[in-house]
Order: C-alpha cells, then structure tokens, then sequence
C-alpha cells in the first residue's frame, strides 16, 4: 500500500455490482467513487430510465444488462432495489457468484433479508446485510448524491456464523463512505426501526390520507393553512410508495407491535382530551422536550426552528 | 398622507397594546416596528423575564405593570397569551377598555375567544379575533422575528354582527405586517386547523411519548437512529406545552372529531399490513403524494428534500 490521503489507499473493493441505481444505489455508486471504495463499480437497474441516466451521470463504470451479468465476477453485490424484490434477484444471481463473493443490501428492514436471501445463496457465498440510516423522501438516480452517507449510521446485521473477513469487508466498506458502522441482531434492527422510522412514515401517510378524504373541510383549505404542522407530515408522506409498501409487508411483526403501542397511546390522549384533562396533557407535552433536546445533543438534529421553513 | 413607501403611510393604529410577549407578541412587536403598522407600541407579559427581556431588545415603547394597564388607552389590544388565559385577562381589561378600542388576539382556536371574551366586554368595544397561521417550535421574546408574518395566512373571526370598521383596521394591521387576510367563521376555523395543525401536532407528541415509553427499544437507540423519520416529529412535538394544552381544551370538539377519523383510518392501515394487502398499501401511499405537490405548487412549501437535514 503506498502512503499518503485516502486516494492512494487500496479500496475496499475490487469490483462492486449495484443491483438498483436510484436514490441509494446512485448515491453509493457516487460515493464509492468519491471516496475511492471500489476500483470497478457495475450496476444494473430493471428501470431502463435510471440504468441510462445512472450511464449518462458517469456513475457506472459497466452497465450491465441483467442482475445475474452485473454480479458475476464481483467481489462485493450490492442490492439498492425495494425488498420485495430480493427472493427473485436471490435466485437470479445465486448460480453466477463465484465463491468469496460478498452480497449485501441497503434494504429498511432486516429479518427479511436473511429468510429471503440466506437460503439461496450457494455456498461460499457470504451475506453481510446493512442498513444506512440515511435518505431522503425522493427517487431516482438524479436524486442521489456522495454525501448521503456521511455522518449517518449504518447498521450490518450479519448472521450469527458469518465469517469475520466478510463482516470487516461490508464495515470497511461503509466507513471509507463516512457512515458509523454498527452491528445489530436483525429481530431487534427491525424493532428499532419500527419505531424510528416505519411508524412515524405510516401515521405520516396515514393523516395526509385523513385529511384528502374529509367532507368537513375542503383539500384547497388543507393546502393553504399547511403551514400549521400538516405540511411536514406530507413530506415524509411523499417518500416512494412500492419501497413503503415492501417495509410494512417484510417488517410486519415489527410495525404492528409499535402501532399497536401508538394507538394504545393515542387512546388515552383521546380520552384526557374527552375529559379535560390539563394536567395529564401539560405532563405529557413536557416530557416530549427532553427526547428532543437529547436527539439535538447527539448531533442527529439541529435547533434551527423549523429549519429557515417559518 | 404623504406620498411615497409605506414607512410614510399613517400607521393602521396609533396605540397597540400587546398582552403577551413571548413569541408571538414579540414578533408582532417587531413587525409592527419595522412595517409602521403602529405609532406607539405598549407591553406587558405575567413572566417578569419576558417583559424585561422585551423591553432590553427595545421591542417596546411602553412597558405596562398589568394587563389593565396596558389595555387602558389603547386603539388595539392583541392578546398573545394562552388560551386558557382569556377569560381572566378579559375580565380584568375590561374596566380599563375606552368605547372605540378593538380587542383582537393571535390564538390558534377561535370559537372559544367569542365565547372567553365576547360576553365581557363592554358596549362600544368591539371584538375581532386572528389568527395568523405562523409559528415555530420555539418559544419567548428571543425567539420571535419581524418577518414570522410575511406570506403567512391570518384568519380573521369576527361575530357575525361585527361592525365594519373594526374588521378593517385588524384587517389592514395584519396586511402592513405582510401577511393575507382571510375571513371565516369560527366554527369552520377550529375544524380545519383541527385537520392541519392541531392534529398533526398530537400525533407528533403522542409518538414520541410512545418511543419514550418502550421497554424493548432503549432510549439511546430511539436518539441515535432519528434521522430515519423520527427526528421530523420530535420538532414537532417541542412546541410549548401550555399552548397546547390550552389548543386541546379548547378546541375540543373538532380535535377528537378529527382524531376520530384519523385513528379509523389507522386501523384500516394497521388491518392491511396484517393481512399483507399490498395493493391497498400501494395504493394509499401512492395518492398521499398528489397533495405534498400542490403545496409546493401553492407556494407552502418547497421541493428541496429535508431541507438540507439530509
Ligand atoms: N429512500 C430512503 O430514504 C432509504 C433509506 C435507507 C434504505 N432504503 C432502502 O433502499 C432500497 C432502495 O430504495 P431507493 O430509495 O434507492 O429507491 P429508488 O430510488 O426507487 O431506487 C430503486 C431502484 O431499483 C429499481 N428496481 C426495482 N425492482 C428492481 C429489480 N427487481 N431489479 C433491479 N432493479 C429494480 C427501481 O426501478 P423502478 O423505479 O422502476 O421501480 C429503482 O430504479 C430499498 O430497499 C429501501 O428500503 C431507502
Ligand atoms: N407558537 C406558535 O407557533 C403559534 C402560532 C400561531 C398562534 N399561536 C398562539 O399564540 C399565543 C401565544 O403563543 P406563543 O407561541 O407566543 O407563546 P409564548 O412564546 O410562550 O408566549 C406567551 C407569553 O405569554 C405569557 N403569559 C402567559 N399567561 C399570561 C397572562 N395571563 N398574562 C400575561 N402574559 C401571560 C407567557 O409567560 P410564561 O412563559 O411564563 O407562561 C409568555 O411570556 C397562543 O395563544 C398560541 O395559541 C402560537
């Protein structure tokens, strides 16, 4: 290894296959070659659109013309696709990895992975799945960029017998793009993402919903006196319908187990509401403040109000 | 009038009383300061801090020792307290309020003021309530700012039988401060920003609280993934706890209607999920979007994803 910046460092992978190029798969690939990750980054994408844009950006060094072209031969595959896709791109490209490959994701939700994916692969092949907590509500290649994983954490949740050599790879992997790799067992990822990140996105949809279908007050009313709070619920309510559909159906348990807490909650704010219960709300809407403080803390959050938006 | 900018124009009131000066009132303060909208401006605020603060910022002309005190005088008075706090500052101004003086407020629920302040004020005062749907998280004299107002909806309430003239003047105040004028009835107020505001802003709290209370995901784990969605909410859910126990109390009626809907609606989603309907999911979270657009076409909002959280 020759001295010096982080350029001259071997990457960490000689040959990288992106099965999917739109928001995380393009901005991986940007990173990746931003930050000199991989020597050779392929990527395959089923939305001819994106493949040629992802072509035309000069994100690719070879656009290959199925999943099965783009991982034979790779050292680390990487899907960035919605996880109802897995199983088939599992089936798909399992007879063409050759062995020492290493396959990944970057999927919302992880017990689905392995029941997917782990049964597939043929042996010799190692799954190192990961998670970066990191996005944003668009789509698409053009909306990716190399910063996007800077900073943010990225959870692996490699199975209990992974090898180690595997594991370090996808760690290092991630760390030469910024992130803050952890590990995590993924019964308790998908818990923990549930409640970050799956319920707050579904009750999002869930009262843009409400409010689209009242008669009591017109959607042009909805619209004009957004600024109220509805406004940044139909933000996260913007995010991609088929990746949200794939999270609620492969994190199920999970998902179910939180909006149940939730609507237990909501239950008895309704009821202190109904009986006018200051005291318990004034509690309620106080404690609230310290997890915000604590999240401003951590660096995960600014404390600009409302982000220059008032 | 002489003639030329606005700086020129007679002032829409000679004197303005503020009872209130923590963020709204502060930014009233300041934005009639910066627009002319008032030849003199008269302070007084029940925390000490507050007032003290206000008047070291040089926000106001005069500063009163009581509510009375203030009112007594004045073309004006905009109460920029609580709700909850009405009634009481109504009873004790009223003594004070010369014939011709117009009571006007800020709060964020309107059929509650006619019915807090509309009985006792005297003949020959006329009341005329507003709301200008703007705002942040934040709260007191320091976090106000002159231009809160600019671009901004304000709703007037006035009682059907309102004369004329006092709804000009409030009228004129809130477009010299930037903001445009609408007019509505109260009830119809309270249910749309049931729908847009007060709403969206319980079911922020009510999560947080949820993630608060879970014994399977740690506190530190909810901190350090936020960035997943969470985060959003817990901005949301820092807005001042009196306030909103005040919203709650007082706009009862049209918060649980709309928290009634909401919480049917959830349980469809939640009954979709555990029945693996995809096209159902699909299609929910596919028709949210339409409306995330037109509030960027409305100008409410803009397109830039997570505004530069991301
Ligand atoms: N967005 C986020 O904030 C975020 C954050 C963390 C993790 N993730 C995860 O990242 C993954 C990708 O999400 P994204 O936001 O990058 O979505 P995206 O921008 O829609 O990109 C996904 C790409 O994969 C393509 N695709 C779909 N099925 C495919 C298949 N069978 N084979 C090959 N390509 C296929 C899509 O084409 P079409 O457009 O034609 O479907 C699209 O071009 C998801 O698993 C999601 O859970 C997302
Ligand atoms: N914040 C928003 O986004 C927003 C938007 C639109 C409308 N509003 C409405 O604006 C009003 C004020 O909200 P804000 O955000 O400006 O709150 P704020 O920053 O907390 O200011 C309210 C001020 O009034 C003081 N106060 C409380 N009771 C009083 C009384 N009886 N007499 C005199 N002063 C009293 C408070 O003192 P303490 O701090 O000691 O309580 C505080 O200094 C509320 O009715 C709210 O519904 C708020």
């Amino acid at each position: 290894m020759s001295g010096g910046g982080t350029a001259a460092a071997a990457p960490a992978v000689r040959r990288l296959a992106l099965i999917g190029v739109g928001l995380i798969g393009s901005s991986l690939a940007r990173a990746a070659r931003a930050r000199g990750a991989a020597e050779v980054i392929a990527g395959y994408d089923a939305n001819p659109q994106h493949l040629a844009r992802a072509a035309e950006l000069g994100l690719l060094d070879e656009v290959a013309g199925s999943a099965a072209a783009v991982a034979e031969g790779a050292d680390l595959v990487i899907l960035c696709t919605p996880l109802g896709s897995y199983a088939a791109i599992g089936a798909e490209i399992a007879p063409r990895l050759r062995p020492g490959t290493v396959v990944s994701d970057v999927g919302s939700s992880k017990a689905c992975v392995l029941r997917d994916l782990g049964a597939v692969l043929p042996d010799g092949v190692a799954l190192v799945p990961a998670h970066p907590v990191a996005g944003t509500e668009q789509s698409g290649p053009d909306a990716g960029f190399a910063e996007l994983f800077v900073n943010r954490w990225c959870i692996l949740t490699p199975p209990e017998d992974a090898a180690p050599e595997p594991v370090a790879l996808v760690e290092r992997f991630w760390a030469l793009l910024g992130s803050t790799v952890e590990r995590m067992d993924p019964q308790h990822h998908d818990l923990v993402l549930a409640i970050t990140s799956h319920v707050p996105h579904l009750i999002a949809y869930n009262i843009v919903a409400t409010a689209d279908d009242l008669e009591s007050v017109t959607k042009s009313e909805v619209i004009k006196y957004s600024a109220g709070g509805f406004r940044d619920f139909t933000r996260i309510a913007a995010s991609d319908p088929v990746m949200w559909r794939d999270v609620c159906l492969n994190n199920r348990e999970a998902v179910l187990e939180m909006l149940a807490r939730f609507t237990e909650d909501l239950t008895a704010l309704q009821r202190a509401i109904r009986w006018g219960e200051g005291d318990r709300l004034l509690e309620l809407f106080t404690r609230t403040r310290a997890i915000r403080r604590q999240i401003i803390d951590a660096g995960q959050e600014t404390a600009a109000p409302d982000f220059g938006r008032r």
